[in-house]
């Protein structure tokens, strides 16, 4: 194997990659990243077994050549290292050829590394994946859907089924919903598909595996095609493959545990009650538990406190916009609320109290695809 | 004590303090900041009976109104958690206020934190500094000679002496130096000084000390004042007062370690060089030692190279400048030579050798008030 190649291009295709090798596994040769060089151009593949991520690098983009391929083959090289000695060499251009005994020389400018390399033939192979039920969606609301939820898994192993998000699809909506059983997150969104109008399917998706596909997925609107089969999940984006293996189990029935109805409704700056929240969280962390109080006063006037002995107590009073119904004295996890106020992300927000011992929840008046929900905790 | 202040202002003489706190410490006042109000404004004081800084904020500046004090008064508030709570104010001024027992009232908007403080009469008084023996130096050239000198003192508690620069002062000249018995640093400065002329002083500062100093000073060439006593050194710069101890026991003689004649010189482009060494380290550094080999060749080129058995190796020529002398090969720590080209920091070094067993000195041909020393290491 022999090719020269774009410096700034491979680091890139590395360092994505290398999201998915572990620095400790079981699998010798997973602490490398497999290089294959075809026709087409270079292939990096890093895997820890449960996430698998395959960068394409093409030979020419926009008539502009990113790499020149002197002999095919295949090369597994020290993760990590590689990924040192890329970055720091000298010039544009790099020169990788695989010399005898997998004995593998890196050039550039005058610098030269001559690594021990592994058998690419030793290399776990990726899942075999049928591409028939398949459905698209764009990156950035792919990485939306994510990102308001994942946050909810748990993460203990006890129920080990909580440490995934849950993907069902049905009627060409998906529905992601994440629970630590102490709060839930849920996000909706319709997408095109090429499923079959009544087809529709139940997966949960390892929080981690979702957390790292954020991070390798650039901010843009092309689509992303996601391909389901029993065991495996494959997230196809330009010039990436992301795999991750699906959680086996049961999810739990969670719609029953969102309340329909609601006895006080409280619509708030979020900023505004998130500041706050956080203020009364400097004092409540020190407590240990995290957990504040919300009462809800006179003239829309909320009171957010919080006391520990050994410190002292703050209390802050913010103007609600709006509040609808019975009085409430309510405490929940500081961290939960600012959690769910930062995945709704919107100017104002509503929360429906249905008593001081039931869930709430939280809502955006402008995005009804997004619902946080939070039980609270038995302090007044 | 009350007092309103710009939250800005106390945010930055809150974190300058909070330098001096140790989180965990024997005193347990010292867990906390003191504040003192008194006609001229707020003093802040954060100690870890090593260091002590003193941050002042005064009512005015430049007509513009920055305390005002309702009524003057000491109290300690626990350091951590009272920077945590000002950083997280919601306006732009905050209202500090001590009620009966200690209890502290810190008020901004509509956020009101209660904590419990600590009597301002238990904390520890700094040390009397006797401000007769001092000298000025800009704050620009003092935090040179220390970053220039600091990294090279030792880590280890073995001899507790080389963990401190060694600062001695004699016709009007300073002259610092650092050494970890394996590499040292040495840097001088002319000075201005209210010694008489024949005073001279050598000190030996806590190298912790020196890198704290240089977190709080602002790059500017405001004039520090630097008082030295038996036990303690102050630094004196604009609303800050910065105490440390002194090290105690006699400081090697270091002025026979450095070579005055050599056998070799090499001058090299200092980026290009240290660049180079950077890859050789990254090689060298995963066999442990992180020894890379220096050679030079015909047509004065330099070969630097790493071997590691298990990993494979690296080779990287670099055209000298110009070279002198007899040919040499010689190995040494990829990251002493780092440390020394970074804090030379220089377009050109000179290397100045003596034999492969010999230390040998980096210079720079257009500073000579900065002298850099490494052992080399036996592997040729």
């Amino acid at each position: 194997m022999k090719f020269f190649i774009q410096k700034d291009r491979l680091i890139e295709a590395v360092s994505d990659v290398l999201k998915a090798v572990a620095s400790r596994t079981t699998i010798p040769i997973l602490v490398g990243i497999k290089i294959d060089t075809t026709d087409e151009g270079v292939y990096l593949t890093g895997s820890d077994s449960d996430i698998s991520i395959k960068s394409f690098i093409p030979r020419e983009e926009e008539d502009t050549e990113i790499v020149e391929i002197v002999e095919k083959g295949s090369i597994v090289l020290h993760a990590r290292f590689f990924s040192e000695v890329v970055r720091k060499l000298p010039e544009s251009i790099v020169e990788v050829s695989v010399e005898d005994q997998f004995k593998t020389v890196i050039r550039s400018g005058n610098a030269e590394f001559i690594i021990h390399g592994l058998d690419a033939e030793e290399y776990p192979r990726l899942p075999q994946i049928n591409q028939e039920n398949s459905f698209t969606m764009p990156t950035d609301l792919l990485k939306n859907v994510i990102k308001q939820t994942v946050f909810a898994v748990s993460t203990s192993e006890t129920r080990p089924i909580l440490t995934g998000v849950h993907w069902t699809f049905e009627n060409n909506e998906l529905i992601a919903v994440a629970t630590d059983s102490h709060r839930l997150a849920l996000k909706k969104a319709t997408l095109q598909t090429s499923l079959e109008q009544d087809q529709s399917f139940s997966i949960v998706i390892p929080g981690k595996s979702l957390t790292e596909l954020t991070k390798v997925l650039d901010d843009n609107q092309e689509p992303v095609e996601i391909i389901v089969t029993e065991n495996q999940i494959l997230f196809k984006a330009k010039n990436l493959l992301f795999y991750s293996r699906l959680l086996e189990g049961k999810y739990p029935d969670t719609s029953k545990l969102i309340p329909t109805d609601s006895k006080t409704t409280t619509k708030l700056n979020s900023k505004e009650f998130l500041e706050a929240v956080d203020r009364a969280s400097l004092l409540a962390r020190e407590g240990k538990n995290n957990v504040i109080k919300f009462a809800i006063l006179e003239n829309d006037i909320i009171e957010i406190s919080s006391y520990t002995p050994e410190i002292g107590k703050v209390v802050e009073k913010v103007k609600s916009l709006a509040v609808e119904g019975e009085d409430i004295k309510i405490s929940f996890s500081a961290k939960y609320m600012m959690d769910a106020l930062r995945a709704i992300d919107a100017t104002d927000i509503t929360i429906y109290f249905t008593g001081s011992m039931r869930p709430f929840i939280l809502k955006s008046d402008s995005d009804d695809t997004i619902l946080q929900l939070i039980l609270p905790v038995r302090t007044f």
